[in-house]
């Protein structure tokens, strides 16, 4: 199998699209085993080193929760800073804050859910306790580190149903007069439809100019990939993805994890879209996944190689070739 | 689980879009096992009355190339005619066209791959022979019967590579004045990707004006759903689609089936366009697929319930919610 070029394009050619990795977050949280830390580090160095924009590394919530990355400490302390990429870690509140600062993380994650019912299950607190809890981080993150906000279940709510967007608008309002440096809208259990995305993207950029806005997607109705076109073509240029589409959720049974990120890189670099990425690296990284979780994992790329490859000629090609062009002169 | 409506969205709102299973031919034809007779006329007389607008019912091929269809003849004269529904069937020669039409199919799917190297390993013969072939297919079909041509490798080939879009069109135009109904452009191998998809059917309409022009997607490196809605973007109204997304092809090993037909329906669906497609019963028959087949199936939405369904709130969310309530009133 050689790889050839990818086919003429047009559009979306050498725009510069960010790719940020979750699975150490995102994916781990949801998974019954524990990574080992050493593990941990090693994936979290290997994937530095593909050229991905941010990395979400782990979570400094409570061990009791979320066992599964009750080493958040130790990993965000040992892993290798390569410079370029944000090293950031999810936090609910000022002690989660706190510890992800000592452990120096670039970036501090805040979640908070635009429905009150996942607000209340996911973090069991009001959305109005959580406002205010992730403002107080604001404040004490100050110019230490950056700070994103991923608003929760903004395309709609695996328990409520339809969101108005107009809460996600107010949230989002907020925290960017707050001072964050970015914000994500996450579709926490892959309830957006790309008509949805575009429409709720467009304009962002202009009512939170100079904020980052990231595209938090999940595949669990196989939407992931039109739902990321459609945020790229209302100008979205960061998306998070999980490595090998690992993850869930508690609170939406059957839901399959986040867009998976090989398949995601593949898919933008074939449109010519700028990742910086070496999606072969990457690759290298999904195939160590399972060894790590002990179960298979969905991504696509990663089982069947890139566009690019090509495939031998079956055995009997010759044979078959020489007979059809026999009877062509006949 | 109940369901409510869909979420607010724009665009695509209305448009009638035509989907075409073609699990029982492209799905099955892949299959190690001989799905019973009994069992393929009832699965198209269920998916006839799912709103379906054509089902590939089988291949008048050879029974010893693909002993999975050989039964086309008895299956094509059994199933029920619901009306406003095209039954269609492949055809790669007079004699396949001849018993195809003494069974009474509604449409010929005619086959002919634009990279030669697919063509000869697919069919066996040189794309001149099989364009020769189809022609004379075309002139005995007359009035008859409907004829649909498929350009196979129309975005790739898995052993050549990038494909020249001129021999697409080379082809197409040829069979439009030879006087098909439509055309199919298929991503046999699952390489296109959106912007290609969308910088090749824009302009096609005019091209071709009359024919039916059709995507022919497969699901091989996740891009499946977002191809669709760059085909929708450029104007393409007509879709196949396997149910449960079975498939392959034979000469890209990995390589996994079709768009999933209740996938792309909810996604339609979801965006607001008209399938006339009662999802629930599409649901119904994706999950008798793994009963024939004797294995598990690829599609979301079958797992997942559609983007619409509420999912309870946890066991212990009351005990939550009044904790939270009495600490925000302190």
């Amino acid at each position: 199998m050689s790889t050839g070029p990818w086919p003429g394009l047009e559009g979306l050619e050498g725009r510069r699209v960010h790719v940020h990795d979750v699975v150490m977050r995102d994916g781990l949280q949801n998974e019954p085993v524990f990574v080992p830390t050493d593990d941990k580090v090693r994936m979290v160095d290997a994937l530095g080193r593909t050229g991905l924009s941010k990395i979400e590394v782990t979570s400094f919530t409570s061990a009791r929760a979320i066992p599964a990355l009750s080493d958040a400490d130790e990993v965000m302390r040992r892993i290798e800073r390569v410079p370029g990429v944000v090293y950031a870690a999810l936090v609910l509140n000022v002690r989660g804050a706190e510890r992800a600062l000592d452990a120096r993380a670039d970036e501090l994650d805040l979640v908070v859910s635009a429905s009150e019912t996942h607000n209340l299950a996911n973090a069991r607190m009001t959305r109005r306790q959580s406002r205010a809890a992730l403002r107080e981080v604001c404040r004490i993150a100050g110019r230490q580190a950056r700070v994103n906000l991923s608003i929760g279940t903004a395309f709609g709510c695996p328990m409520e149903g339809p969101v108005a967007f107009d809460d996600v608008l107010d949230i989002g309002d907020e925290f960017v007069a707050a001072g964050v440096t970015g914000i994500s809208l996450c579709d926490t259990t892959g309830m957006a439809n790309p008509a949805q995305v575009r429409s709720a993207c467009a304009g962002l950029a202009q009512r939170w100019p100079g904020v980052e806005l990231t595209l938090h997607l999940h595949d669990t109705r196989g939407m992931g990939l039109a739902n990321v076109l459609a945020g790229l073509e209302a100008g979205v240029v960061r998306f998070d993805a999980s490595l090998g589409g690992l993850g869930g959720c508690p609170f939406a049974p059957g839901a399959s994890g986040n867009v998976c990120t090989e398949d995601l890189v593949h898919m933008l670099e074939a449109m010519g879209c700028a990742t910086g990425i070496d999606l072969g690296a990457l690759i290298d990284c999904a195939a160590r996944l399972p060894g790590l979780v002990h179960h298979d994992i969905r991504g696509q790329v990663w089982r069947a190689g890139p566009a690019t490859i090509r495939h031998p000629r079956p055995a009997d090609f010759d044979e078959i070739a020489a007979r059809a062009h026999a009877r062509q002169r006949l």
